[in-house]
């Protein structure tokens, strides 16, 4: 076995920097619209501090960026960066996954639709080169060599 | 606002399931086929105790199940229940977007190829009505009422 405890691992690697509870709901809540500290505040009745820290870390990491307000140019907002926004379709396979699988029956908290063919959001992950869904048994792992 | 810090969220739910280290890791390897105890701690390097503790919770929340291994009745294997393997669309977008964003310049630790079509996996989250690749600008959300 050359394979070791501390092998680089990506999905390990992505759960860390998501595996806070404030850091994720932050994600969610700006996949949302959420763009100022205010409205971040009030919605997830989150303390000042704990707020400036998250967001201060998802900026450092390059997941958000702090930009001007262009309603109010001594005030900032959060947007994604394209390293952010990629981050979609895991925020949607989470939820999609707890709505099935974690939900009381008063059913789920949050119901999604998607406005282009206006149905509610049933996400499938496909190959994007022959478009059929993905399934774990029709996948090979090769595992990299590195020196 | 009617929103409450502790509102429901799927996506909070599934993360602190899968937030634990050990846990995701576990998932991840089984995913890949390993099935044993003796497998799981020959390549996770981990102590018996904790991957005994993490293996019972899982099965406990209904990810994993505990079989008689065919090959040797006094002996155990663990497997994906329904729930556990509606998963992997969860392990697949976060290991690729780790590996898209996470990884340094040796590249990736693990190369997934989709025997389909015999191409290394480029995963895309389609909506399964359309057929149309879901981006974020295209959902609506809808905050359930609950009494």
């Amino acid at each position: 076995m050359t394979q070791k405890f501390d092998n680089p691992s990506s999905v390990l690697k992505t759960i860390e920097l998501l595996g806070d509870k404030w850091t994720i709901l932050i994600i969610r809540d700006a996949f949302q619209g959420i763009k100022t500290f205010e409205r971040f505040q009030e919605n997830l009745k989150i303390a000042s501090n704990i707020l400036s820290d998250r967001l201060k870390n998802l900026v450092k990491q390059g997941v958000l960026q702090k930009n001007q307000n262009p309603e109010d140019g001594r005030r900032f907002i959060y947007e994604f960066t394209e390293m952010g926004l990629d981050l979609y379709p895991v925020i949607v396979t989470l939820m999609t996954w707890g709505d099935r699988w974690l939900e009381d029956e008063t059913g789920p908290y949050m119901k999604l639709y998607h406005k282009n063919c206006n149905t509610p959001l049933k996400p499938v992950l496909n190959c994007a080169h022959c478009n059929k869904e993905v399934h774990a048994r029709d996948i090979k792992y090769e595992v990299q060599q590195k020196f």
